[in-house]
This record gives C-alpha cells, structure tokens and sequence, in this order.
C-alpha cells in the first residue's frame, strides 16, 4: 500500500521502519524535516497536505490535541483529500477532539480510524504495541495488515473511534493510580522500617505481576525515574481524563488526588523524567521528606 | 511436632489440614466449639491457654486485632505458657499490637513469628499461599516447614515482626486501590459508551494482567459480587492501614478517598459483599447512578 | 453622563433604574429586547457597537465569559468605538479573558475598569452592592459617581483589572466553602442528634456572625433553597476558580471537594435552587440521606 | 456557693477568678500545684476527689479526654462523691467519652452538666466566653448564676450532655475550614499578583465580617501566627471531629482536607503556633512555597 505516516516523533520514528521493512511505500511529514530525512526508505512530503493524495492510508502520530488540530484540521489538509483514503489517528486526545475529526473526514469523504497505543519507544521497536482499535468494520478491515506488521495484538473497540481513545485515556489513568498506590504502600512500610524495595519485591511478584506494577515499581524501588514517559506528558493525559469525565460531570476522586500529586512533580521542576517520579510527591506527604523510601 | 491452631474461621479451616496431612499432631481451639470438632484428625481443645502447654508450636489465625487481644492476651493464655514455644501469628493485626505482643510473648519466653499471608480461603485450601513471615531468625526457621505444607512460598521479611504486617497491611490498601482504579476507569468509559467489560477485557490482559486485576476486574465487568472477601473485613484493613499511617503523621490521600468509598458501600448495607463492590459506590459518585456501569 | 448599560439580566434590571435616578441619560442593549424595553427611561440600542459610540460610559453586566465573548469581542462592537469611552465591565469572568479584553481596549481606545460586585439582586436594587474597582486610576475615578449611585462601598484593587475579578472569583469560592463547612458541621451534630438549626443558631450568632453564614446557614437549618444565586452559575464560577487556579499550578483541594459537591447537586436535578443547596450533597455522602436540607 | 475548680491551665486560670470575685468560695486542684497556689483567694486541694465532698459544684476545665478520664475516672476520684454535688465539665472531650461519663455520674449521683465554651484565654479573662450548656434542666439552673459570673451568654442546647460538646466540636472544626478557605483564595489571588491583605481586608469587612475571619485573616495577612490557640491542640479537636463521625459512619470530605494540612504543619515544627498557620501549608500545596504566611 502506500502509506503517508505523519508525525516521526520517537513514538513515529519507531513505528515506520516496520512498515518500510513490509514492503509498503512510505511518505512521511514532520514539522521538522530533518527527523523525517532521518528515516531510510520513505519518502519526504512538504506539506501534511500531500498525505491526503496518492495514499491509500494516512498515519497519524502526533503528540496532542494541539499538535492533531494543527496539522490536521487547521491546515486545511482535509480540503484536498481524495475520497477513499483511510485516515489511521494513533495520537492520544480528547475524545472530545475526536469527535470533531470524525465530522471533519466525514465532509472530506475520508474514513477514520483511531488507533492509540499503549507502549513506549521500544515497545514499539519491537513492533509489540497493543493497538487499540476503533472505526468503520471496513476501514478497520482495510488497515489490518498495517496493525500486524506493527503491533503484538489489535483491540477491536468496535465502531465508534471515540472508544479507542477514551480506552487508552482510562488505561494510562489507571497506570498512575498504580504509582500512586505503590507510593502511598511504600510510605507506609518505609515509616515503620520495611524498605520500598523489599516490599515491592514481594507485591510484584505475586498480587501484582504485571508488566506495569513491575516497571514503575523498579523505578520506586531504586529511587531512579529515567529514562521513560516524561511526567509532562502523564500529566497531560490525566488532564485529558478529567476533562471528559468533566463534560460528562463524573467525578473521579482517585483521579484528583493523582493529578495533584504530578503537578507538585512537575512544579518541582521534574517534568522530564519518568512519570513515575509522581512517586516522589506522594512521599513527601507522606511525610518521607521527598527522599525517596 | 505438637502444634496447637487457634482459630477455625474460614482460613483456619482451610489451614489446619494441611497440617494434618503432613503428618503433624494438630489441636485445635476456636471460640465456638462446632467449627473446632468439625475437623477430622484433631484433637480439640478447651481453653486457649491450652495450647501454650504441651506445643511445641501455636498457630493463629483470628479475625482481628480484638480477637487477638482478647484470645491472646487477656484470656492470660501466656501466664502458663511453657518457654521454649514457637507462636505463629497468621492474623493481619495492627503494627501497634503486634509491638505489644512481642513484649508480652517476650516476658513468657515465647518466641513470636508473624506470618500474615496473601490469599483467600480457595487459595489456602490449595495450599497456595503466600506467607509473608517476620520473626527472629531460628524461630522463623524452626516452622518453616510448617510453612511449605500450607503455601506456595514463603517471603522473609527480617526480624522485626511488625515488617510483615505493616506489608500485610500495604498490600491489602493496594488491592483495594487496584478496585478503586477500575472502577473509576469503567466510568469513564461507560460515561463515553464503552462497557466496563470491553475496557476491562484490554487492560487486565495487557497492562495489568495480575491475579488481583483479573479477579477484581471480573467483579466488575459483571456487576457481580460474591463469595469472596467481605467488604467489612477489608474496610477493617484500610482502617488499619489508615490508623498506623497516623501513628507516624503520614498522609496517604488515595486511601483516604478508598475508606470514603467502602465506607459509603458498608452503610449501603453491601458490607457482606465481596469487598471489589466498593467499585459500585466510586461508579454512583461518578454520577452512573449505582447502576453498575 | 451618558451611559450605555448592556446586560438586562436580573443584576442589570436592578442596577440601571438607580443611573437614570441619578440624572443620567442611559441607553440600553440587551439579547432579548424585551427586558430592555421593560425599563423606565432609558432609550434601547439596537446592537452593542452602538453603545461604544455617542456615550461616555459603557457599563457590562453579562452572564459569564462566554456572554462577554461573543457580545463584546466577537460581536466587533470594539471596532468602532469612539476614542475616550470608559468601559466597565461588572461581569464575573475569568482572568484569562480579562487579559484578552484588556488588549483589545488598548487596540481601540476604550478605558478598562474591571468592576464585579458582592451582591444578589435585591442587593442591587437597595443600591447597596460592594464594589471591587481595578483599572487605570483616572479612568476608575471618572466612574466613582456611578459607583456611588449603585454601591454601598468601593473596594479599590489597584490598576490591573484582572486583581477585581480574582477576588470577586476567590470571594465566591470562601462563600461555598463556608456552606460546605456549615454542611459538615451540622452533619456532624445532627448524627448524634443535635438538629442543624440549633446548632446554626449558636456559631451564626458567635464565631460566625457575618451575612454570609447567616444568610445561607438559615436555608441549611430550614432545609429550604428558593430564591437565591442559581447553583449553576456558582458552579460556574468555582470552575472559574479552579481554572484559573490551574493555569498558575496552584492546587486548591478545598475547592475540589466544594466542586464536587456541586456537581453532585446540579446532577440531581438542583442547578436552578441556591447555591447553598450543595449542602444536601455533602449531607448525603456524610450518611444523612439526603432527607434533611 | 462552694466551689472546686478541677484543671488551672490558661483557660482555668482565666475563669477561676471571676468566680472567687463573685463572692463563691473556690477551691482549686491542679496537676503541678504551682499553678493553683499562684491564684488569690482559693483553697488548693490534694487530691481530684476532694473536689467531690463539701462542695456544691465541681469545674473541669482539663485539656482533652486522657486528662479528663485520668483526673475524674481512673482516680477514682467519683467513689467517695457526695450525692447531689453537679460537675460542670467544661473540657473539649468526645462525645464517646461524654456517654462513659454519664453513667459514672449516674451511678456516683452526682449531676453531669457539658459546658464547653467558645473563646480563648482572652476572652474568658473578660469574662466574654460563649457557654454552650447542656444536662438536665434544674442541674443547668443550678450554675447559670456562675457562668453568668464568666460568661457573655449561655447557649442552652437541651438535655444531652453530648450535644454540647459535639456543637463545640462541630463549631472548632469550622474555624479550621475558614482558615482553610482564607488559605486557598489567598493562594488563588497571590498567584495572580493580589496581595492577601488587599483581599482579606475586603472580604472580612463584607461577605465575612465574623470575629473568627477577622481574627485569623489577620493572622494570614501578616503571616504572624502567635500568640494564640495550639496548632496541635486544633488538630486535636479536628480528630476529635473526624473521629466522632467515623463512630456514625459519617464522612466529612472537607474536614478532611484540613486535618491533612495541619498534620503537615504539625510536622513542619510549627505545632506551638496559633492553628491558623495551617494556612502555611495550604500556600505550599497551592505553590507558594510557604514563603508568605
């Protein structure tokens, strides 16, 4: 097929070469070029524009609502689509967004389908990100093969695209309130002597074996958050949770509390390293001094 | 070797014939006799102090910290104790009386082990717990033989007995921040349309795909809340997760907002359920109206 | 002087009749003509541009930031606004806006003196309202006699306008925490039996001798909400609060609590009651039930 | 009347005169005798039960339950009561300890009267303190000549002894969201460049014109906090509060949040200054960094 991919973050600059190395023709678009020229085998657009021609498939990757309203839909590169294209948006944003996007490609007769991610840069090097995915059977069908070449299992959320994202919102969610509760435990064992580590070891090992408790645990454990998914960006997608939980007036107590807890992260001036430093603020109001456990 | 059980609950009954299995002679006491005769293979005894006499090892496994005190202590079960006995503490008791327990086990020569564990009556009845076990050290190797008969694996936490309640303890708060995290997702998915099950289905087997997710998560994708562990028990638990956190002044706000939530369930009258049912009261206040989401 | 008044709501009807008593010549706009027309004296514009031409003073008292948006800016009424026009702007709206309406005062001459009030209707109506002033010292002295007219008092801020709407926003959040604290307390007193009422009548009398807690501590001890400041419109402005409290970092977790509460209520039906009516929000989660006010 | 007077802290020893100057005879016992040697004109006794034989009326003005349940229950200080003797207990105690103190009363047959009162050192000193009575009707009669010797006014709340103390309870923990709410919109205004004074200084003399505002929005205005009431005996009552109402299952969310930030000053060091520096840690949660009071 041949395949536009928009967005060669460290997240895009991941997923294209598998594409490449299934013998698709790429194009590729990024505000700066240069990590575009970077990649071996694509090709490299002037304009997001160019994705919406002679392509069978857009990829989308881009960092957020701004970044996706910017490109996609303030550009005007829906204006001059072909009809037909299928238009895959792997970004995590609002569903609120989403359903603008949906509107739009509607008017531009292109099909959309939301596919975001739960994985990291190197999850995706090893093409084993879980793909959520969600749109029209067809487009969802059409795609398919691009998901296998890239992904380690396709979710099918069914037809609407707002699930996908709002299923990976709700899923990176729950992984700060993992921190969080790792945090508050270790408070607790730390202020009666029982070391952070000791005590993740046996929790992550039995209640708790899964990949996420382990990987943030580790980082509690050893008092050492990098590198990883940046604070800045957890932050803004818990943001991204309780602004739609907002507009549907739910209320999410957890949720709150770990919001809180990563803006102090963040006004520490700890923006860029792993999200999992909200750790950190949890334990200086817990009283631990903010010197780890 | 002469081991006396106190306590035939519902893990006590699921404990003792293991031991008996293993070739140990068992006695047995427990406030109501019935459930103490009900075992086959022991020998059943009439007063607690009993069981501190002619033992060479004394394990119980009462409900709670007044069931300890009230067996253990002021019954002046240790006034007559033979020095020399082994007592094994499988309770989830409060670090405050455990310290308590340790100068009173101290003054009649009995060596204390705690050795809370992690599982449900099921998993004792396969002889699959895990034993979190804290005590000096030859003590703590005198009865791990006893251990194997009944779980999967032991996990030493040191030598202060405190250490392995205290992660008793933090690993319950954990479970329950575990429930609180999904319920609190399954909001928002269900408030955007997306059943609690489809959502749940994706992330206990990716991100969080651990016993205690999956367990829990089920519960929750189909509104359905018993047998399992009773929700009085484990607000029990978060009191005293939150009792010794105040005993050091530390501020644990996600358990705080989990008491909220198990607390509104209990005066619901769902204090019998399985104790994931306080998802119900987190999906009311995020405005699904009780309606399990 | 002669006054443009835009904004004939309920605080509009009320304050205007006290300008043309004043000797004014006043000019009024309003959405909906007929409120306007409903005046005694005044002549009725037919778009807002008319009032920034022809009028020494243009007073705003429109609902919230989208009002003023769409009225002010989007509607181009600044375009052709004579040179030398003082513009108060009485409304309630967030400082983020303020900002954008101060540059584009600048854009076109117009003075910016930010002008919201402590005060119901009937408050207005007895020319009795507190006044938080903030602009340009010269242009907030050319209006004083205006203020004189309608308020009981002027609260001079200074010269940045945003300082008046930060406090008029913060001063309505200390309204709802105090309700939210008389909610608890009588929550408290009335679970062991001493009714809200006569507990009120001790601490609104004492501690807490001040219109507010009188004011709103009578509705909570009758249990009765009418008529009053709509909850929706203090929801909206605590949202104001926390939003403006967001984009500084700051973290409030009273007003989180009080949010919540309120939504609470406005979900159960009860936006259209007084704003004190989130007292039986906080009543039923403290386990009263919802059954007294 | 003869009178003992039970408890010469800074509070008893403000009272205890205007009671001698009202012509009683006064007997005193205190802790540390030093205290009760150094007022004019009364007896001191050895021992609290001789506070119960040849007096009329005995006055508890002991610092919290643990004093008042070691004075007046452990040392058996009620076994030789003369029948017909009334026990004013003026403490800050629980309602919990409250019932146990009325059987012990009961079977002593002596009198229970609650009156706990509103005002600190200085103002029981002016005789200007806000009685809240409670017990039987002729026992309350009995006394209004003496708390009209050291009182502004006497709020009669019925026959339940625990109805007063819990209106005190619920009245202290009032106070402390106040400051709390003075706390978060000084933060919010702070943020955006609005000195607290300037805004407290409104608010105080409109909305919150009540002594406990003006009296502690001082305080936060001028970042002084002493002398005055004990942080960590503010934060005993505000336990006293969260406690009584986890006895009814009750939950106060905004209470809550306060304990929490006097906790964090508590263990900042500033538990010997006046409550209202719970403020302190409020701005640093609210990122000020604690720089201004």
């Amino acid at each position: 097929m041949n395949i536009a991919f928009i967005g060669i973050g460290s997240m895009g600059a991941a997923i294209a070469p598998h594409l490449v190395a299934g013998g698709h023709a790429v194009s590729v678009w990024n505000r700066s070029a240069a990590a575009a020229s970077a990649l071996h085998g694509v090709t490299v657009l002037s304009a997001p524009a160019e994705a919406f021609v002679h392509h069978d498939v857009v990829i989308t990757m881009l960092a957020d609502d701004n970044a996706v309203r910017s490109v996609i839909l303030d550009s005007g590169a829906l204006d001059s689509a072909e009809s037909g294209v299928t238009h895959v948006v792997m970004s995590t944003i609002s569903p609120a967004l989403v359903e603008e996007l949906q509107h739009a490609h509607e008017r531009a007769g292109v099909a959309y389908v939301a596919a975001p991610v739960f994985g990291v840069p190197a999850t995706a090097a090893r093409a084993e990100l879980n793909i959520l995915a969600a749109g029209a059977d067809e487009a969802v069908e059409r795609v398919m093969p691009l998901f296998e070449l890239i992904g380690k299992k396709v979710w099918r959320l069914g037809t609407d695209p707002r699930h996908a994202n709002i299923a990976k919102i709700a899923g990176n969610l729950m992984i700060t309130q993992a921190i969080e509760s790792m945090a508050e435990a270790t408070a607790l064992t730390e202020s009666y002597g029982l070391a952070a580590s000791d005590f993740l070891a046996v929790v992550t090992q039995t209640l708790f074996a899964s990949p996420s408790y382990q990987r943030y645990g580790r980082n509690i454990a050893q008092g050492s958050y990098e590198p990883g998914f940046k604070l800045t960006l957890g932050l803004k997608d818990v943001n991204l949770a309780l602004q739609a939980a907002a507009e549907r007036m739910a209320i999410l107590p957890g949720a709150q509390i770990v919001r809180e807890h990563m803006l102090e992260a963040v006004r520490d001036g700890l923006g860029d390293k792993d999200w999992s430093i909200l750790a950190q603020a949890v334990h200086r109001r817990a009283g631990l001094g903010g010197t780890r456990g």
